[in-house]
């Protein structure tokens, strides 16, 4: 099987489990436990902060505060930063962040009369920034806007957008769960208050992820109970996870320039691979900076869940958009923002790679998809100028 | 190293490990997805919701909605409550409650105006239900009440408290974080709407638990953001801890009986041959049902602490109350409820047991609480009947 769906999630590196095993069955204790067990434990946890802080460039290992992964982090930021300036009813967003944002943006129009600007993005991906220097005011609590989007890869000017927030003593908060790992950051050089992040999009396992909070942000928690993570985050910490997240910060810290040289070399080929052979397809966002391991096609007249379908069929995992909006059966959100052309959005299959793509993968992913899209395209109803439209129900495939 | 800490967390099943290990590296799919991979976990993840439910007995599998343990379910029944109802302003809760639940109420109280009634326990740990049924009203939203205490392990009658609970239409919700994998549990024979429960504490991994929502409560997730878990808990599944968390459940539900009477007497064993060697000291909640692993002892004129660190010191880990509320350097709020002497409350030791637990272990703190109790009472600046106060500054062992 060829997986190329790393923005949903990646496999756990083998160097991570094996960091992560004694957790379960040998130094299993609990870090606020006065004994042996405990200190075993508690010895652990400060090594994976420090991992963490270090592959976020964040001045201090207490920043980091160990949560259940990206949905987590970003709803107690946004809350957080309501609820500690009641008097700013005002957030900004931008129209392609996840569902965490997004969901939890829309509830809180409806239910607690918080005004939501949500800034365009424009057929590239690229964020208007003149919508977003004019939304900004002393009536926004926080901006939040994701660092790289999950369906197209594309880069937000993060570090720049905080510096304008601060002007006007707005909170930032970026959700980066596609970032970390994949991109260099630095946070101690930046103006961002906080940031999301999930460890099971770098090799680290599901279930555990971190919120970067600023020393300077007076932080309120959402979940009320023990002393853990400083009060920040209470519950019994995930202990085998979050030495799981801090082994794969440290590897992702050590290779990462190696790494995207060579994901972004084979991301490019499958891309040019792809374009090169099939007509009437647009690689979306390639005009703007992406990550350098997701690509995202966008086949004019076919349904990108039928691609989906039979690349599965073929050995081949891919995902249309994101996996977190599957179930919705609306179009993607994101690529709809972006003006791709309506023939064009339900045909979008995104390619994600990652440490574990090998040559190969993208060989068959690249022999793959023509004819797959080809057939598609003989029996597709929606008509393309390559053949006749078909009748419906001859659309089982 | 002797670990009779269960209470703070279990070592994890090597039976649990070996199902979790193909979830990071093979079948490491998000069940979101629409391939190969992420089938295989939408049907681990379907195994580990009916194993969850076979221990709890609920009626339906979909009424188990996985999170990262207690506190995140506690916290996500209570605030449902009240916003479902958002007229009844009142929760009932006991005196013994964990930092999870008294945390969020205190902070309720004192933030959204909601009255707390706190039904107090009495020398043995029963639960006032006089003082209960009294509480109850149409003006209350949501019962919360353990089902077994981590300190002492005293048992509530939560199947009667919710009965009465629903005659006046109050939601009950129990923390059955010490009670799951111990106590058999059969939902669907009471009247209990929601209950939350850590995996940790029956040989499954930290970070990982689930809320019992009965199907007929309307829930309001806190959370926003995907559609995982049906809406009630976006956030991509922590598909390891989850399926650990199934295959403890089944371990638990498939040796619960045979274990409960094999440990109860080890207990039982330990608790008589410390009370047998050691005077002025008494097992809390003796008289109540209790947990059959959990052994609470206070040794009047000493400190937990130093018994602790000096069991630790020979090798036995055993913890002074709760693990979550250390670091506040207050007396337990469990005991303290319960009326124990004071100068028996800063002495009490909890020694909570497993399956991982031997004989062998058992012997071993028989033999090295009472010359540490005695080596503390000799130096103690309380005093005791068997010897005279010393001087402070001799205090250090």
């Amino acid at each position: 099987m060829v997986y190329l769906d790393a923005n949903a999630t990646t496999a756990v590196d083998p160097r991570v489990v094996d960091k992560m095993l004694p957790l379960f069955t040998e130094t299993y204790g609990n870090p606020s436990s006065k004994h042996g067990f405990g200190e075993a434990a508690g010895a652990a946890l400060r090594r994976a902060r420090e991992q963490v802080r270090a592959l976020l460039g964040a001045e201090q290992a207490a920043e980091i505060v160990f949560n259940s992964g990206g949905t987590e982090g970003a709803n107690a930021a946004i809350m957080s930063a309501l609820e500690a300036s009641p008097r700013r009813r005002e957030i900004i967003i931008s129209a392609v962040e996840h569902p965490a944002v997004l969901a939890l943006c829309a509830w809180l129009e409806k239910n607690k009369g918080i005004r939501i600007h949500v800034i365009p993005v424009d057929r590239e991906g690229w964020l208007d920034l003149a919508a977003y220097k004019a939304a900004l005011s002393e009536r926004v609590a926080v901006v939040s806007i994701m660092w790289a989007n999950n369906e197209t890869g594309v880069i937000f000017p993060v570090p720049e957008l905080a510096e304008q927030a601060k002007e006007f003593g707005a909170l930032f908060h970026t959700d980066a769960v596609q970032a970390v790992g994949k991109l260099p950051i630095d946070l101690k050089a930046t103006e961002i208050d906080m940031l999301s992040l999930s460890g099971h999009k770098f090799h680290a396992p599901k279930g555990v992820g971190a919120l970067y909070l600023r020393s300077s942000v007076r932080f309120k928690p959402q979940l009320k109970g023990g002393h853990q993570e400083r009060g920040r985050r209470p519950g019994t910490e995930n202990m085998p996870g979050i030495v799981g997240l801090g082994a794969a910060a440290e590897l992702a810290a050590a290779h990462m320039d190696d790494e995207n040289v060579r994901v972004r070399a084979l991301r490019d080929r499958l891309e040019q691979g792809i374009l090169a052979e099939v007509g009437q397809c647009v690689a979306v966002g390639a005009g703007a900076e992406r990550l350098p391991n997701t690509s995202t096609i966008a086949f004019s007249f076919i349904e990108g869940e039928s691609i989906v379908l039979l690349l599965d069929r073929a050995g081949i995992a891919v995902s249309m958009g994101s996996a977190c909006s599957v179930g919705s059966f609306e179009p993607s959100h994101v690529l709809t923002a972006m003006h791709v052309a309506k023939e064009a959005v339900r045909g979008a299959v995104r390619f994600s790679l990652s440490r574990d793509t090998t040559e190969a993968d993208i060989d068959r992913a690249i022999a793959a998809v023509p004819p797959i899209v080809a057939k598609l395209r003989a029996i597709s109803p929606f008509g393309s100028q390559e053949g006749a439209p078909q009748a419906l129900d001859q659309a089982h495939v």
